[in-house]
């Protein structure tokens, strides 16, 4: 293949066609189907990528950037073969200005290497959706998580980006000014565009100051409901809350078992405050009152960090919990999000019809942005069973988006979710569509994926 | 013209062509060149607008979005000529979504008429950037002002418009979720785009809840630098300020002139502090500190409504209060924002070369997002007067852009900043008008503004 002799002459021993290497970069956990590129790229710079994208341009060759493979809608499988531009050598944190609340970091850098990095300067990055994943997947994906509640998500967070375009250029998308109203959003186009209309290898990101306290807690409710309820009764009243998880009973057994918690088997809402001293305190305490007017409680606090990592451990180990209840089956990730007023009957519709259909599917969700993580455990060689699960599957994307929703909250479309596009936003595709053809005429970066054509 | 003719068919009386009601949708406040418009149209429904772009589209004729004309840059000017679309009239306020914190409105509602409205329910909606504009401008120009450092701009309040694009489909371009991460964010894309994509005739807000306690608070520092160096150490310790807003010496002297006040003439800072009772106060006290420790103070606080008002009416009245100190002059603003460590010399650096051509040119700037504005004030017979005024307004944009800033924090590029966005942007300009080309290949759309080609 022209494209990868070229590819190779610029990159030598770091081009590698390895069957290993390239199925590792052609496959996600998920149940996306993968497809191995025809070679991996292990860039440094950004001159490189320039130079892999101009060779692929010349060829029609696919580009698919890659960061660090946690993507969970098959983002990175090459269904038309192409290289596979692995950014993780790019990790590189090239300014902090903590004046300025901002830093500049290479696409590979992950956001636990940024977060220890500037624990020192008594700064972090809040933007948290479990996996340790790059800077520029994250950005390229849309990402957000448990903070996001308060410190928004990547479209909040990222201030600019460095991305190398179809047509081999390389663009900056905007300056360090905290808001500008200088011509098209083109940092906002290029964050969620997963690698579609360019590769990005260079994001500019807002940062914060460590909070003072940090409070943790965790509450039980009698119903899913009075966990919303709740939710919305806090936000509405604008206390600022950090983290407002919400766990679903089948969770809260799985901790138990998982974690050795004593927590009783209920919705629970795991939760944290940040602020001073005093102000992280009132909020709780605001929130415990609430709860309580609920039916909620008992309401258990911590604010030493030792405690706070123990509550918290349990929920990050969600996942792990429920799986090892399930031995042999695999499990997959839904993702909608819909208006918080609507989350309670999202979650306990869905909840029915997994029952009715006998399927076991514990939820977490990022209740207060009404994003929740339906986990669906099937058996894949038992083909009813498979059908019932995509049932469940299809049903639910149906009610998040007849209830003002959207088929996927942080996760991405990739290729998993394409087909939904068009049904979450109708008529707006086609400019979607419009957009990439005039970027990326030939259709060469990360064909396939998103608002392909 | 024929496109006029078939308009009149659909609006009747409510397409105009009279010379007085041209002239005032073809001519903003500003040293922007205006140019009338062939017919304002005054619509009453998004159908309207949809057969209106129609009409235009097979003739090649100018669509002009306009709303309450309070534009700064020309936007709305007609330099083609064509047909103003007057959205003044499509001022319903369409859902408030109380629990859900949005609510959806037609273009046309002004910010001022939506918080009457939402405030028995006790809800705001925060963006102020001054004049009491249209939701749709506001939109389109990516707008913001002095609560932003808090509650972000137009970029972060908007979550979907309708528009009708430059082929006459309507479109919305998203859901109501709180965040989403499914295809390119069109919402964003719109938002700031100046009608050069779509003329958006619908727009969905965040809503937050009216505090319990609102404190505003008045100090006076030595210098700006004192000023710049107090914003960076409340936003750095995540002290959440409302609003921080500078004025400078010049500005003061003539608020104690105009409002009979009796401030110290210093460079001053406008806050406010929003929470409950006790985090609100806790705030004010904290920035009570800062300011001491950098020479600033005497330090007023008010709590009650009447007396923030009054503070809050002084800087209101900004305009208003240097104007009257230059009878027989024009005024002219400038937009420019930078990172904010660099803030205190950009000020500092205008106010020199101010001083040196002999100019006025008293600065208010909302220094907690490093965005300021030098109200230049000019006699426009006098050609020497007007040069110096030109030089100082160009070289205050190339050293925002070089401190990297941008040319324009708020009010936008219209016509009156199209030569500084390749300046700003570069090669990236190049993408913005693929974008523009691609979705209004005839150029009908606000042609000649923003990302014009």
């Amino acid at each position: 293949m022209q494209a990868v002799a070229e590819v190779r002459e610029v990159l030598g021993d770091r081009l590698s066609t390895a069957a290993a290497v390239r199925e590792q970069h052609g496959k996600d956990q998920t149940w996306n189907p993968g497809a191995p590129p025809d070679a991996v790229a292990f860039v440094q710079n950004t001159g490189e990528v320039q130079r892999i994208v101009a060779i692929c341009g010349k060829y029609d060759t696919p580009v698919i950037a890659y960061g660090t493979g946690t993507s969970l809608e098959g983002h990175f499988t090459a269904p038309f073969g192409g290289i596979s531009i692995d950014l993780s050598g790019m990790n590189r944190i090239l300014e902090v200005n903590a004046a300025d609340l901002d830093c500049r970091v290479e696409a590979g850098v992950t956001r636990k290497q940024l977060n220890v990095h500037l624990r020192d300067q008594g700064l972090f990055f809040p933007v948290d959706p479990g996996a340790d994943a790059s800077l520029g997947g994250m950005t390229a994906t849309r990402a957000s998580g448990t903070n996001a509640v308060r410190y928004g998500t990547m479209r909040e967070n990222v201030l600019n980006v460095t991305a190398v375009m179809a047509n081999g250029e390389i663009i900056r998308t905007g300056s360090r000014a905290k808001k500008s109203s200088a011509g098209y959003d083109l940092t906002r186009l290029l964050v969620g565009s997963e690698g579609t209309l360019g590769v990005i290898t260079e994001v500019a990101l807002r940062l914060y100051g460590i909070p003072e306290s940090i409070v943790a807690a965790v509450c039980p409710f009698p119903s899913v409901e009075a966990c919303c309820n709740a939710t919305i009764t806090a936000i509405q009243m604008g206390l600022p809350v950090a983290r407002i998880e919400l766990v679903d009973a089948e969770h809260v057994k799985a901790f138990n078992a998982y974690s050795h918690l004593d927590l009783a088997v209920s919705p629970t809402l795991f939760l944290e405050f940040h602020g001073t001293v005093a102000s992280a305190r009132e909020q709780a305490e605001t929130f415990a009152a609430i709860a309580e007017d609920l039916g909620g409680g008992p309401y258990r606090w911590a604010e030493k960090e030792e405690d706070r990592q123990k509550l918290w451990q349990a929920r990050h180990d969600a996942f792990w919990a429920t799986r090892s209840l399930m031995p042999g089956k695999d499990a997959f990730a839904t993702d909608v999000c819909v208006p918080i007023s609507r989350l309670a009957e999202c979650v306990t519709d869905t909840q029915a019809d997994l029952a009715a259909h006998g399927l076991y599917g514990p939820i977490v969700g990022h209740v207060g942005d009404g994003n929740f993580h339906v986990v669906l455990y099937c058996n894949r060689s038992d083909p009813d069973e498979v059908a019932r699960v995509k049932g469940v599957y299809g049903r639910l994307i149906d009610r998040a988006i007849a209830m003002g929703g959207t088929c996927t909250g942080e996760h991405g479309i990739g290729s998993g979710k394409v087909a939904y596009l068009e049904r979450e936003h109708g008529p707006a595709l086609a400019f979607m569509r419009d957009i990439k053809r005039a970027l990326d005429p030939k259709n060469i970066m990360n064909p396939g994926k998103n608002a392909a054509f």
